[in-house]
């Protein structure tokens, strides 16, 4: 690798849906709504966009909406733009924006547009992805084994291994539905109680209702223009620019937990994807540098297992970190102040686009009540295809 | 558009698989045999390779193989590499390509592996692509709305408008069977009479079976890198330069044919898609510029309406320049030398691909029988989502 991207593509613009049931928004109207609130932030209009990539992971799980780039002309009359379609599991939305950023540090377009969206509520109860995988997969690794029952299953191996227990996990959920709770667009947007999490229904031990994320409907849109042009053609004193990103396929999608060397303690994919990150970024002591993170809480216990992933700490002291109130707004590296995944759901294609503009503004000083003073510089994870594919932004303000 | 990417990405090296119904291989054996093969025409191996895009367009209709960068990751233990995947209908193998030489030209990665797969034959009779968009689209205007039904409504129109016949779309068939038979890897390999295409049974008027592209099993893999190191770093004299890539989403899947501007005697996507590519590559007449040409011959009226969308002759002129003997072998514009969709088949994600693959070895010198004598410039050309989406790639000698 003789290069980096650091310094090349800025962010100008972001948007996003409210998280939730929309049963009243058409996959079009979420992303219309997304992508005007980045175009009207960016200062620009549809036709400053060159270039556009759009990320949908499972649109044929539902409908034809997403499945490649005419989803996207159609809803923004994009028409005759060339506009791309990725999907690589739940790096889906951050993979929309990554491909846009290689995009505009080639040189051939200048200003380019990243959307996700994933429409994943308005299904017959059959068609939810749980049912999809336990109808679709290999009646004998794949039947069953749905996305709760795949990190469950790390949960259970962490206790053994480190003596910590369902209390530690509460803490993360805990600690994320705060932070929804501040979030107006977030699904959920009440505070839990430690209590509430341990008494609460199991989903597949030692996982509980409170340690999952909700499936949800949502879009985000990202505006990103050459950096060099970020003020001289769009007028943008202050904006955000990418210092690193890193995407690794470290596991089969099968095989995640077939690979002999899986110790069942955390995610190579997210260990490697963040190693690239911080070569490109120049970041060597993440806890100390990175101000602000949003990681992927899909399972209290996935969060845990990201902070001694990312680095932030070491194995094992990711419960105490939480606990802490280390990663808590007004803690020393608050992670998830969005609410997470827990709190504003999981719409698949969406989620990495939402975590690229929630952590532009933070860097821009305009997250409100769950601003980080003086964030300088954030960091954004996704983790897919249970542990197969992450991938992790480093960013800043200019 | 500030820049063009001409002259940054080369093509090193490039693989297929022999196209067909290749019942005996699976999707990751399709996956290694084609990238093998380009690994040993670039003289590298996979340590080579810094990040990959796979094409494939519609895992979930047939499996789970191709769905995202890990099932590339697993074929061909890249882990834990950057992997993504693309999709974006019948473009989806040149998009594959595309974001890959986007990537190459952002500085990040110095050589990358852009791969195209897809195994459309291992299905029972109510899993195929038609049955299936006969199943899931609108009642309304999804039901029936076939491949074959989508360009036929073309090939109506086109004859009342320009007097032609069945009999001119005959010449297409019998020119890409004859290229065809010369080339080992399509999947038909027998030359056809004039008199067998207007005999053959009726697809959906005015197409016949023979007027149609089959559905196959294939792959195909690009390996790529930096320009300026071809040779400094991978010891090559002779290599391929990208001059120009377009991509265009003209209309949106459903409304291509409700577009109140569509005319049904050509496809936007085309025309915008080749345009791009042709000002950054600097081509201003294709007829003379261009050597030789790989377009996306679905249908046998594809090709004629290619011929007029793509530049090379008139609206009208198409079924004279087949006719002519133009676009055959010898021709001034020989088109599809490899036998096109028509003989090689139309695996999705592979043939866009296959497409860059094979115009890589016309360049090269090296396409057999099948060679444009001194060819030094070419085009590619791939149409998805019946005319919602069009690739186009300008090719050099380096």
């Amino acid at each position: 690798m003789s290069q980096s991207i650091a310094g090349k593509v800025a962010i100008i613009g972001v948007g996003t849906t409210k998280f939730g049931e929309l049963f009243e928004q058409t996959y079009n109207d979420l992303v219309v709504e997304s992508t005007f609130e980045a175009y009207d932030d960016a200062g620009i209009t549809g036709d400053d966009i060159e270039a556009a990539w759009l990320g949908c992971y499972l649109p044929l799980g539902w409908g034809y909406d997403g499945t490649g780039g005419p989803a996207l002309a159609e809803a923004l009359n994009l028409y005759p733009k060339p506009i791309s379609r990725v999907s690589n599991y739940c790096t889906t939305g951050m993979e929309a924006v990554r491909n846009a950023a290689l995009a505009v540090a080639s040189g051939l377009y200048d200003c380019v547009l990243a959307v996700g969206a994933e429409k994943m509520r308005e299904v017959p109860p059959r068609g939810s992805l749980v049912a999809q995988h336990v109808e679709k997969l290999h009646p004998l690794f794949g039947k069953g084994r749905t996305a709760p029952g795949s990190f469950a299953i790390l949960a259970t191996r962490y206790f053994e291994e480190f003596g910590a227990g369902k209390e530690d996990l509460a803490e993360v959920a805990v600690k994320n539905h705060y932070h929804g709770s501040l979030n107006p667009k977030a699904h959920f947007r009440k505070e839990i109680t430690k209590e509430q999490v341990l008494k609460a229904p199991p989903v597949t031990e030692p996982l509980g209702l409170y340690d999952c994320c909700p499936t949800t409907d949502g879009a985000a849109a990202v505006v990103l223009c050459r950096a060099d042009l970020a003020e001289k053609q769009f007028g943008k004193k202050d904006y955000v620019l990418i210092d690193g990103m890193g995407l690794s396929c470290a596991n089969g999608y099968i095989n995640t937990q077939f690979n002999p060397r899986f110790d069942f303690l955390g995610f190579d994919a997210t260990t490697e994807a963040s190693r690239q990150a911080y070569v490109q970024a120049g970041v060597t002591n993440p806890l100390e540098e990175i101000d602000v993170a949003e990681v992927h809480d899909c399972f209290t216990i996935t969060e845990i297992l990201n902070y001694e992933d990312l680095g932030f700490v070491k194995k094992g002291e990711g419960p105490e970190f939480v606990k802490s109130g280390a990663s808590r707004l007004g803690g020393a590296l608050p992670v998830n102040t969005s609410g997470g995944l827990k709190s504003c759901g999981h719409p698949i294609g969406a989620t990495g686009a939402r975590v690229i503009a929630n952590l532009t503004e933070q860097l821009l000083g305009r997250y409100g009540e769950r601003q980080v003073p003086g964030a300088q510089r954030a960091l954004g994870h996704t983790l897919g295809g249970p542990g197969s594919v992450s991938s992790v932004f480093v960013l800043s303000k200019n």
